[in-house]
């Protein structure tokens, strides 16, 4: 496989019986991998940035939750307004955004 | 965030509009969730290894998949007959199943 720089995981609250029930989904995760999926085009970091929905991660009371692989960064209580500086920070200029982390 | 030892991603071919379509769940995907799931907790891991659904890795064709974060192990055409072999060999021994390796 050719492994990506950064592997991000964003909660959508998928359950496996196909239903999508959970406090990320209902707090606006759905619209944040939706904006996130978008910047890493705009920023032209496809090749580098994968984004994958995820079930429950088991912190729902900080969510919505993001975690970054390999380095285990997790971000929560997000909104689309985090996924910019994310963007920048982390992925382009590799700087965790410590305000944002949990 | 009490960061586990391995976070286990196994796709569930989640959608983000909550629909569930896709290879991996139509090829055991699911009851290989949660056959890990049981595994883990009758070997006494769930303080060490987490386990998460995703929507659509990208390598579907190879799929059922599986990937493990931090050290970016990818394995493909799973089966529930696989499970217990990554969970002795890489959990609980931490050696890759190469065999499986993708």
């Amino acid at each position: 496989m050719n492994q990506p720089k950064y592997h991000v995981f964003v909660c959508s609250s998928s359950r496996i019986n196909g239903k999508q029930m959970g406090y990320c989904a209902k707090n606006g995760a759905v619209e944040i991998i939706q904006k996130m999926m978008m910047a890493i085009q705009e920023e032209d970091l496809t090749n580098q940035v994968m984004l994958s929905n995820t079930g429950c991660l088991g912190v729902c009371q900080q969510g919505p939750i993001m975690v970054v692989y390999p380095e285990g960064t997790w971000y929560g209580s997000l909104t689309v307004e985090d996924v910019d500086e994310i963007v920048e920070s982390h992925f382009k200029n590799g700087e965790v955004v410590e305000s944002l982390e949990i």
